[in-house]
């Protein structure tokens, strides 16, 4: 399934059948693709400071809410190495400012706070300052490679209900550029096709960020898997037309009761599978389960009007308008065939399923 | 409701009350607002050759299934003005060519076949050929003027289910833009808002070509009419908070069992407003109505996979990848609460009272 073909990326060549490294450490420094210049060009950033991860976060240079956990560890970490506190205390006071300015990049993924959690928790759990540093990039680095293992597993979950020959709807990007480098929902795909199934892929462009046509596109060209974009619009022609056997996305937050919060547009392209008896699954890491929050709790991040009034140099609608843009909508328990975690594919009734395997 | 705010077009000011003219006919001379400039700029072009004009309907210079026709026709008075033909046969095989030209420039309206014919039987009805070229370009100017009292009486007749405080959900532009000067869809909006009923619409995105950022966007801020945008991921999501209490589009095609064909996008918002239980309606003028198709018949227009590709400097997707990109949909008729005409609103069952008022 995988051509070897080569890619430009800042003179060098790569190998399409590598993992593209979405976010990653390295020399005390945080290195990442900035996915705003996809697809047009290939290019890593790298950060010293905690206070440029949090704008890269703001700014989509990394996004995805696995990938988002990461970048924000590694950035607690940043935070870690900088601070001149001469006390635990005092350690603690910096890591707190760096945990509250990270916490508020994103108000929906749940990973994030999860992964800022995390630190916090390594933190305080040790005593000497020299220590607690160590740990705290320690704790960031196995949240990358965890994050690695949890996909592949999840993969391999998701993989075992691809059929020879399914043609697969995504909607977003839940792909290698939405975790540190193997992908939730893509990661379905590309562990299926690399069981030698013939699968094809039909991504949404996923108006307004474009991640579907910028990130989606870019990675399902560089792994070879067969695909065609199509507009927002079309999800419901291609899916009357019976071509659309199984759709598959990531997710931003999952609820104990099944509620999936992903990317705006997630909710009509279940009901429209819903509508055409076309299975709908998730694919979600057991790090994206929020267990205590009830729907009406959930904030859904409401991003700048920008996104839609231009693109490029394009002025795409009248200045001063009213714009609502939400970035995320939530799905309802009865849409979704099946949640696909590491720990196995999770059904309905999910009030069951997710107590039962957490 | 109508602000009177003053607005550049080309160093003079406009009115807000005044209609937009989309397509008009002036010594002996087509001129149309070029619809790919906006929203940026108001800019009007001539035209003096058919082919001209047929060219400007592929490039959505002009678009919207009654302006199309109109444009089609006054296209029609150019070929015929301009032929150098001596008798009746050879003036009628230039109108033929003419003919074929502007009928191969978008498959799926059927007003430009309806005007096309128009045109061709009134050319045959007469004999003396000065007495042809005055005829045909008579009747393109009553296909002009009939647009616009169509679509009054059309905006009336919808209007009257238009509810105070009503918020109405539109797809694509079926306004000013898309007819003469009045509009089908946006009609019954401005009909409903000069009643003095208070409304407030939402408009969607309509990728690939931004029609409802671009042009309804344009329109409704032209027409002081309260608006907000939302891209086209955000339907569902809007619809399931409980805002939207109506939907209204326009038709590209609409046959006797009531299927609509209309701008892609159109199924899926019909689909999801009848999962939100939000009446769903087209406004379509009765040359909108083919008769004698069948679903089966109809061509769906493939536009060029660039629309996907770049927007203005900026490439959206990486080079060479497979794109579909359908311009139209068709939504069947138990999706469809009603169909405004100036005869009348149609009601299910369509089969029925499609054939009574024809």
């Amino acid at each position: 399934m995988l051509r070897h073909k080569k890619l430009k990326d800042r003179g060098k060549s790569v190998n399409r059948s590598k993992d593209l490294l979405t976010v990653r450490w390295e020399n005390n420094q945080v290195i990442m693709i900035d996915q705003t210049k996809l697809p047009a060009k290939l290019v890593y950033v790298k950060y010293r400071k905690y206070e440029d991860v949090a704008r890269a976060i703001e700014r989509l240079v990394v996004r995805g809410a696995p990938a988002i956990g990461v970048a924000a560890a590694f950035g607690m970490s940043l935070a870690a190495i900088s601070s001149k506190a001469k006390n635990k205390n005092s350690l603690l006071k910096d890591l707190k400012i760096a945990y509250e300015r990270l916490r508020s990049t994103r108000p929906t993924a749940v990973n994030l706070v999860w992964a800022l959690d995390q630190i916090m928790k390594v933190a305080s759990s040790k005593n000497d300052l020299e220590e607690m540093k160590k740990s705290i990039v320690l704790s960031s680095l196995n949240m990358a490679t965890e994050d690695i293992s949890t996909n592949k597993k999840l993969g391999q979950n998701g993989a075992e209900m691809i059929h020879n020959h399914d043609v697969i709807l995504t909607h977003c990007n839940a792909g290698s550029l939405a975790t540190v480098a193997y992908g939730t929902a893509l990661g379905v795909l590309r562990a299926a096709s690399d069981m030698g199934k013939n699968i094809r892929v039909v991504a949404t462009e996923t108006r307004p960020v474009m991640q579907g046509s910028r990130l989606t596109a870019f990675e399902l060209d560089h792994y070879g898997i067969d695909f065609s974009l199509i507009p927002d619009t079309a999800v419901g022609h291609i899916m009357s037309s019976g071509l659309i056997k199984r759709v598959i996305v990531g997710a931003d937050r999952v609820l104990k009761t099944g509620h999936v919060y992903n990317k705006i547009g997630t909710y009509q392209v279940a009901a429209l599978a819903k509508r055409h008896d076309i299975p709908f699954y998730v694919a979600a890491p057991s790090s994206t389960f929020d267990l205590t929050s009830k729907v009406s709790d959930v904030i859904i991040e409401e991003r700048n009007k920008n996104e839609l009034m231009k693109m490029g140099n394009k002025l795409l609608a009248p200045r001063g308008i009213k714009v609502f843009n939400p970035a995320f909508d939530v799905t309802p328990p009865e849409l979704i065939t099946g949640i696909i975690t590491e720990k196995g594919i999770i059904k309905p009734p999910y009030e069951d399923s997710i107590s039962k395997i957490f």
